[in-house]
């Protein structure tokens, strides 16, 4: 099932696609897509629902976050060995984990630069979303957990993150640098999340080409890793990682700048595309 | 005023201290003591209930977090030049950002070492809970985002923020690890938050023995500083680190082990006291 949110920010809708891809309203069976929803006995009976029999939606207008209630945001650093390659650090022992302070937004939201940002970047990633409690998970078991999969754009200010020192988080909260979505799908239609082709143009020029299966570590290997150190909750996010091609890694670095327009995506979980903005508070909260 | 919940977990009752610091009920006057109660606006009409008028409480039991809904938990390392000295590292030029993803739990909760933790660690640190969205906010204007503070164990896990690799948040996050309260203290009844005796001691014997008056980045600083990264809203916590004293700076190095009862307070801001536990998972939910 692709589950998604339409809507102006703070009221979207809950809706659906159908076999045909057309977005169906699904308001008439819940009120919104929320952390609760992905509990499997409750994302079973939203399987069952006859999607064709849901009124289409023809001017869906915005798309949100294709869930509220994103918990925890957590992230995995340099986790495709080619990424950690061209930013010149060594392939870590065990996964690096950070967090992510950005409210979670839609798919095509704006990505606002922070004022004075001269080194906002980008980064296509799988985002692993969790469906019920996962607390000292075993490999085998860890996929159970997981709701299903959606696009993150891993926006990030190198400058904040790498030279103004201490731990990465610092680059990876500001406003608007956590895209999610445009579906969550569920995971019953994912059927190999280590093969997912998955792509990022600025202006139309591709920088990132790049495939799940070159992950180090995988999605069942994270969430039971991180599940050793601090228990995971419906609703909670994991961005796996980003394949090369960041800015970072051009040769000399290339960053973002107002009125480039981004877009990106994963195989069969949608795309996203947001336009760039030079520092402008009326398009926050 | 002194805000605290009590009560069992998921079903606190709001009260506040009385002018003799016994406890009242305030579930007459407000559901919740929640993060939209810490909006400037709201807590000055809190502040003009006539407190000596509500119901006594007399066995309040189980103290929980003094409001719901905490929001983003940001921490700051290394911000006591005494600790940054005890644990080895370099001041910090620029205040050490990182997050703690562990639910908060209530002054007196039980700490439950993580599976096979070895190095389980105390920090008494004064925490600082924002009551107004705080973006960009200028060093002058900083503390009138402040809508009070707490006392809160910054309990850390030392092989897995250091020797784990990656980021400290790995060490930070495990289930228990978030004692806050047991008041919220409004901004108006702490004279001055750079001059507060604060301390900590495991079974009876005085470890942290510190005053916020040493820290490297003060309260003001900290607030307009992490707003340039992130936009701080009502309801998310700071805590800003911890004095000399912890376990990783004795030596040889001493951590938590089953049994133990840590005790820490700051002044006018009251006493935790966690008993520590093997891991046990009936202890958490």
């Amino acid at each position: 099932m692709k589950l998604l949110r339409y809507g102006p920010v703070g009221s979207e809708k809950p809706g659906c696609l159908d076999a045909q891809g057309k977005l169906r309203d699904l308001s008439g069976k819940l009120p919104d897509i929320t952390a609760q929803t992905l509990d499997p006995a409750q994302l079973k009976s939203l399987q069952a629902i006859d999607v064709a029999s849901l009124p289409l939606v023809e001017n869906p207008g915005r798309i949100g976050t294709p869930y509220s209630g994103i918990g925890k945001f957590i992230c995995i650093g340099l986790n495709y060995s080619d990424h950690a390659a061209e930013t010149g650090a060594e392939v870590p022992k065990e996964p690096i984990l950070f967090n992510k302070w950005s409210v979670p937004t839609g798919p095509n939201d704006p990505v606002v630069i922070p004022k004075g940002s001269l080194k906002t970047d980008w980064e296509v990633e799988l985002g692993v979303v969790i469906g019920s409690k996962a607390r000292y998970v075993s490999l085998d078991e860890a996929l159970k957990h997981v709701a299903g999969y959606c696009v993150v754009n891993d926006v990030s200010e190198r400058e904040y993150q790498i030279e103004r020192g201490g731990t990465w988080d610092k680059g990876k909260g500001c406003d608007t640098f956590g895209p999610v979505g445009p579906w969550l799908v569920t995971a019953d239609e994912v059927a190999d999340p280590q093969n997912l082709a998955m792509w990022l143009e600025v202006n139309g020029k591709r920088f990132q080409d790049g495939s799940t299966k070159t992950m180090i570590f995988d999605v069942a290997y994270l969430v039971h890793y991180i599940s050793q150190f601090t228990t995971l909750y419906p609703g909670d996010l994991i961005s796996t990682g980003t394949p090369p091609g960041v800015g970072l890694g051009q040769k000399p670095p290339l960053y973002l700048k107002a009125g480039d327009v981004m877009r990106l995506g994963i195989e069969g979980l949608g795309e996203q595309e947001q336009k760039v903005h030079a520092w402008d508070a009326s398009l926050l909260d």
